[in-house]
Order: C-alpha cells, then structure tokens, then sequence
C-alpha cells in the first residue's frame, strides 16, 4: 500500500466537524474522502490527527490514507492540484507527501498545538470577527497566565472534558501554554500530548473567568483535583480555535 | 453647530456601497444616519470622505456631521459607545472627535490611500479569502511596478473611469502606488488627491492584465492618453478594495 499524508487548512465555521457522520454531509473527512473516491474510483478511508469540533479551525491538520500501489498512478502534485480543484473554497490542501508505510497521523502523533483567540480589544475586529471570539468585559492577562502555570503538566484533566462517560484515561500532559496580545487579539496557544473533547476550549473559558475575576488563578489546582467538570469554567466558543500545528517523532510526513 | 468627525472601519461585503440611496436600506450612510436620528431624535446628514462602491471595504474611512448645538449633548464618547452599540458588527465606529466647524470630510480631504489585495500564492487564502481577490495565473509583480510608474504624477484618468458621460474634470494627481507580496498577497497601494468612478478597481485590472503578459507596462502611456475606457483592463472585483485612510492638511480630525 502506498501511504499518502496530506497537510490541510480549513474554515470550520459551516462544518460539523473533522469526523464524517452517517447522517450528515458537512464534515471535512466526508469532503476529501468523497475526492479520494473519484480520484481513485473506489472508497479510500483518511485519518486526521484528531477530530476538530463543529465550528473549529485548521491552519496545518494533517491526516493520511492508505492506496493500494496498483492504483497510486498519480503523483504528489497530481493529488494536491486535484483536491483543490474540488474542495470548497474554505478547505485547502496545503502539500501532499509520500509518508512511511507505518505513519499514521492520529497514532504517530507526539504533541499538537491549539490556538484561541480573545478578541478583547476596546473596538470589534471587524475584519476577523468569524475568527475570534469576543470578549467585552476587561480581561486581565497576568492573571490568566498565572492561573496557566497550574496547568503546565501532566493531570487529569477530567474537570475539562466534555464527555461525562469518558472510559479511557483522561490523564494528558500539556508541555506550554504561551499568552501574546497583538492589536486588541489575545492569542492563547497550548502544547500537549493530545487534548481531550472540549479539553482546550474549557481550560479557555475556565481561564477567560479567571481574566475576568469570576475565579481565582489559586483555584485551579482545587478544579484540577476534583475531576468535576462543574468546578471548571464555560466552554469557549468554537469560533475562536485552531488546530496550528501536529509535531511527529520524525519526518514522518 | 457642533461638528463630530468620525473615524469608521467597515466590511463593504453585504453593502451597497456608502451612499445612502432612496430604495435601499443597505448602505453604510443610511446605517449612521438611522443611528444619529435616534440618538439626537431629528435627522442629521453625514458627510463621508467619498462613496466606496458596493462591497469596497474601509480601514479607515473619514464623515463628519453637525448638530445644533442645543441638540449637542452628547460627549464623543458616548457617541461613540451609542454608535457602536446599535451598528452591526461589520461596522465601527474607532474614533469620534470635535472639529474645525470648517471641516468637511470630502471637502477639505488632501489626499486619500487605497490598497487593493490580490491573492496570487500557491494555494488560495482560506481566512482572508472574502477579502482578497484570488489570480490562479502566474503574476510578474515587476512588470506591474514598471507599468505603475506610468501612471503616478497628474493625468487626465479619463480611460480609468467607469462613468462616460462624467461631466466634471478626469484630471487626478497619483503621488504614489506601492507594491508589496506578503505570504502570497500582493498589496497595491495607490495615494492620490482623489479618484474617480471604480477608478482604482480598473487601474488594478489593468496592472493585473500587465502582470499576466496580455498587455505590455508600456501600453500604459497609450492607454492613458486615448481616454478610451476600451483600451483598459478589467474591473477588479471590489472584494479586494479598501480604503486605507485620508489625510487632511491639518488636525481637522
């Protein structure tokens, strides 16, 4: 088999998501599946690193797929040019490389990083308003950061998963939370291991309380420990999150 | 009469343009208009710097207007605050000052920069892709900027203007048109005293119909003296059109 790995920006505003779902058409996977299919002429499975939420962006998702070498005729470019040929305008295919037969993008994965973006600034943005989720109510920043160093780690980030009836571990290592304001736009980005659903958009919201005084940066190891998701904060909208970046072990893409 | 200067940033997308029109509701005048009538309970006209087409963007478009100053209780502040409170968020309102009572928005402008951004990267922009007018061709920047010199100083523009039966002078004065390609977006400024009906989008049209090879930077001088609208480029879509800002001999903003 020939093992194909594709790096990909999108819009998630009008999606339902990375992950195709029997009954709906609007998912990101079922668009470039549905590709492969004419391209290759029969169904193809891709993997993304991971499931984007309904709403959330990527600026490098990187999923892979398996052809049989009978029918991997076309090269690298072939399938690029083709992809963006028939994506909607709001999902590009940024490159496409030949990858080892063993990589796969979710498994191989060793760390992903995830932005938000506050826009807290004293007018809208205007230009980036489908991009960000604004925040009328001063925010204080120290604070936010400070409240970030808790979270620096390995936990259990129980307390910030969505999914009540999680079986598997919810045990994750966040390697950096990094904090920058530009123009009005606070930028939010979290290195981990892998996130849990919802995990980024909770730890935002749970931060954007404590940057508004609703919560104390000291309360967040008490939050972290009770593995309640009550404790935690609102969930963030998925407006203002990106996928940026999947690092992997080696040049596996 | 108490005279307000406005500083306003818009999304030209779903607008008719700036100009308030009898049978539609869906310019960027009638927006403020409606919005100064409830705040001051009476009508008041504004002045803006110049009408943007249909679906032209502004960074920093300049109005003005007055009240009587029994009616001008108001600090700019809150006329601010109102303005943004009641305007849609493709609208806003950056800044509200006191004038000159002299000062007029299109009047006493000097000189006014627009900037038109042509997506010509590898892969078509996906987050600024409502903003940008996408080239598939392959574009020679530098021919563009050669053609572009033709241009700047005073000219009778009359081949640049989409209104034919403009009675009033074609003559403008260019000062400067820049150039310059970030991650694949080629930003083109024009600065000049003034511009005429679709002006800039035909300048542009033309510079791009140069930079694909269809017509040679030195048609330019021709073109310019036929005053024959024909011998021209295209209309570049508005999509891509903003105006940057306008300059005023003194602080009369």
């Amino acid at each position: 088999m020939a093992n194909f790995c594709l790096i990909l920006a999108y819009d998630g505003t009008r999606y339902n998501g990375w992950q195709r779902q029997g009954n709906t058409s609007d998912t990101i996977q079922e668009k470039l599946e549905n590709i492969l299919e004419h391209l290759y002429g029969e169904p193809v499975e891709i993997h993304g690193s991971g499931r984007t939420d309904a709403g959330v962006h990527a600026l490098r998702q990187v999923a892979n797929y398996h052809v049989p070498r009978m029918l991997s005729r076309f090269s690298c470019q072939e399938i690029q040019t083709y992809f963006n040929q028939y994506l909607p305008l709001d999902i590009r295919v940024l490159s496409v490389s030949k990858a080892d037969s063993r990589f796969h993008a979710r498994l191989s994965a060793e760390s992903k990083i995830y932005e938000y973006r506050i826009d807290c600034g004293p007018i809208a943005n205007i230009f980036n308003r489908r991009y960000l989720y604004r925040i009328e109510e001063p925010l204080n920043p120290q604070k936010m950061q400070e409240a970030a160093s808790y979270l620096i780690g390995t936990h259990d980030f129980k307390s910030f998963c969505a999914n009540r009836h999680m079986k598997k571990s919810t045990v994750r290592t966040i390697y950096d939370i990094s904090f920058e304001l530009v123009d009005g736009i606070l930028y939010i980005r979290y290195c981990g291991d892998g996130f849990l659903y919802h995990m980024v958009r909770i730890l935002t919201g749970t931060l954007i309380e404590i940057g508004m005084g609703d919560l104390l940066p000291t309360q967040l190891p008490t939050i972290l420990e009770s593995q309640n998701r009550a404790l935690a904060g609102f969930t963030a909208p998925a407006q203002g999150l990106f996928l940026v970046e999947v690092h992997y072990p080696e040049a596996g893409e």
